[in-house]
């Protein structure tokens, strides 16, 4: 099948956004020839923002780690995190109390430097639950699972406290071939468990859309949602979140919808992106 | 137990959300007093909007049917439907084709007047559906649920199209005691039966509070969310949705809610508002 | 893609059993030539069974359709449906007071004729609701669906009581493209308004093979599981069934599962048939 | 609240089934008292049966726990696991390959003995999946569950096989208060992960019961369903399960269902114990 050209469809909006995983790099590192991509909507004069749902790491740790890959040519405003959104829900709505987390203490330092207290499940007194006022599932990453994740069950059983979950993505490609859970999958575990849903953050969600156009108008002043592009390489956050939000929506085949599968997957989602390209670099 | 009065709590906040169903109406009529609370915000020079899942009536009908029940002083300006954001999402992204629906002409006339045709299900031929493009969940009447659910259903399997769903709510009462399948519901069997997730407006999704946002912006200039109260009878909407959007919640009785269940069900669920008050009237 | 023929495998067992709907007959009426497969197996001295979940009618009612349809060499203790487990369900456990129901008074005939009054949905005074002990799914027809799904969520809101499902079919084919909401479909529904799971009868559970089983050593005395083949055209229910039940399984390509999609939905599910025949008459 | 004595019910009953986890023991060892019931049991000549969804023990080994925590009557025959319908399932449906596992050796010795090689996940290849013709989720200890249960899923995406499930209970108690993680919630996790659902072994499902039913048949000659009693703590598992199969059922307060909940959780559910009491030792 022929796919237009990236350059020949984003030429036509004044602002394109990027998911990152699957768009600009992959479990290989940096897509080749992303950097030239970025480039040249700079040089085009539109207005790029970076839109990820990787919660893990602060603006300007993804400013950096993008940087050791290669990729030099994005600003810390231009990124977008689920983890900022996250950020902004604790620091509005918990006043009082400690904030305890399942993750890495990487994660931890950014998404909860709200003032308040932060702890790791491994260092909680669990028959002492009395000054901890939050739940966030921060990361897959810098926990014992055996332990932690029942450890986790258990203070949820005993306290009822606002859960938080800062990307809600099952898995991520760890290789051509393979997985990894990720921070959702363990909190769908854990939700089943105790029959509760937590608050989830990240695309589709409208919210992520919403503070990266608000910016928008703050930086470049008054923008149609039709002069604006987004880009993802998957249907239900990328696609679906830029659909509900009015934006135009561009799928590409460089990450998580293959090729050979794309079509199948449009129709039985019910999905359906306004264009369709195999990558940002062609 | 006794709850604090909500005019104590509302008067140190510069706008006030209501949710319609439970706080405002129920399902015999107007919450008697509740004409003197919205005089009363008014009057102290607070910001009032209506934040309703109800997407049968456009804002001028949602009026108009007020003002039936006695409620004259709202503008029509200070109304948010889901159908408001069902209605934006059709604009900006179905440009082709019929959009066809299920329920009433009545809120067809609203959602669907963006210059595209729309037509009934009871009125598609199923044998030519080359011309629709689009279906929307519209209504819980206005059909008959025998044919046209069966028909919905061979509809969309025989095209894939884009499904939204102007309003999500599974239920609605219909006396004390009693209630309705709304449209959610309805929705829901479709989608158990198609295997397939459908496009959902309305809280507890960021965008109507957003929309409400803006539109506040516009309206009175900068406005810091901590200086927003929502109010509103279901925790998973109305609590849930503002909690994340980042502005104050209130939770009141007089709706979904009951007093001797409120503090269980917060607990279960996790959804925790700021406030809790009998109703909008003490 | 070449398949065997269903005679060269069914040859090997001693008794066959026969799902109904997608492998006897199919929305126009009989397989065309199925008499002569089930003359061939009474021929070879092989045992016939009947599986089926449709609960719409009695063993009687059942065999008097299929000879409408033509098939004459049925007997009535060859047939085993659903509805049987519910009727047994209802005759050990429901002792007293009257069973309410959701369906035709012609299924409710036999499922119900338990000694206990039944009453239809339409006709229950739902203010006095006392002498009601259980509520059973029959059937998608027989009632009207705008006013007795409402009415059927609401008793089941006012009452806590056993809530059976002689069938949980989500559809059923109406023609070669088209289907209906079965009773399962119509069950879902109100499972998802109640948030509760109801009694479920029928494959992929055990019973009715038990009951198969047992009725086969009383009849012709011990046989060996794995003398056993059952035929269906559901992976699901049939075949999942089957195997779990510990006899051989084949996939006919006659009703539900098309060839094309035949392996892909293998796969997907992971529930492997023994055997894959295009039908039982080839 | 007062409840019949367990022996005032039980009397009049020839066959007595006890769940083992929350009837027979808790998380502290026997519950105090039980053996005295279990020779009441069989002095007063009435047959027992112990049948348990543990999975993890063989019954010698059930027998030899049971014994070592001081409970010495109870015979091999009179126990029935579901790690016995899985074995059974595995000796009739998978007649080639390596069976793959999740779990200990100690129960994957018992279960996987039906002549096939079976292998750990951690000793999988999984670059080379070619001889594997089954996976089964045993246990939830004997694995390192950050390396294992991501390569469980790797395995999985890979290559299409039929996945048991000896036990689906989601989680154990560990003491009053906490519980942990079972099998089931592993493979909940992975069934998520992969949009697939497994095959389940154990109660509710009727295949336990009707294992229990022959045996006893052979053993004791012809019974009639209402003469038989299951006893357990859990609505969904015992309770439903023997609803279903057509026994009378016993709900005891000594596990899971806590005496404070019980009527809660019965309305809630609709699952309708015959008879409620406080343990089988008053």
């Amino acid at each position: 099948m022929d796919y237009p050209s990236f350059f020949e469809i984003a030429k036509d909006f004044r602002v394109i956004m990027l998911d990152s995983y699957g768009v600009v790099k992959n479990h290989n590192g940096l897509i080749e020839g992303v950097g030239n991509t970025i480039d040249w909507i700079k040089n085009e004069g539109k207005t790029f923002r970076l839109l990820t749902n990787d919660a893990s790491r602060s603006q300007l740790q993804q400013k950096e780690s993008l940087g050791r890959l290669g990729l030099k040519n994005i600003e810390l405003h231009e990124i977008v995190t689920s983890g900022m959104m996250a950020k902004q829900f604790l620091e509005q709505k918990i006043t009082e109390g400690k904030i305890a987390y399942l993750g890495t203490e990487n994660s931890a330092e950014y998404i909860l430097q709200s003032g308040l207290e932060h702890i790791a499940v491994r260092d909680i007194d669990i028959e002492n639950l009395d000054d901890i006022s939050c739940f966030v599932f921060l990361d897959d990453e810098g926990f014992d699972w055996n332990r932690d994740i029942n450890k986790t069950v258990n203070i949820l059983r005993k306290k009822t406290m606002p859960v938080i979950l800062a990307n809600s993505d099952k898995f991520y490609p760890v290789s051509h071939n393979d997985v990894a859970v990720a921070t959702g999958g363990i909190a769908k575990l854990v939700e089943s468990m105790l029959n509760r849903k937590f608050i989830h953050f990240g695309k589709p969600d409208s919210q992520m859309f919403m503070y990266a156009y608000e910016q928008l108008v703050d930086e470049i002043g008054f923008i149609d949602k039709k002069e604006i592009l987004m880009v993802g390489d998957t249907l239900e956050t990328d696609i679906l979140g830029g659909n509900k939000f009015g934006v135009q929506t561009m799928l590409v085949l460089s990450g998580n919808t293959r090729a050979d599968k794309a079509q199948l997957q449009i129709q039985s989602k019910g999905i359906i992106p306004d264009f369709i390209c195999k990558s940002v670099i062609y």
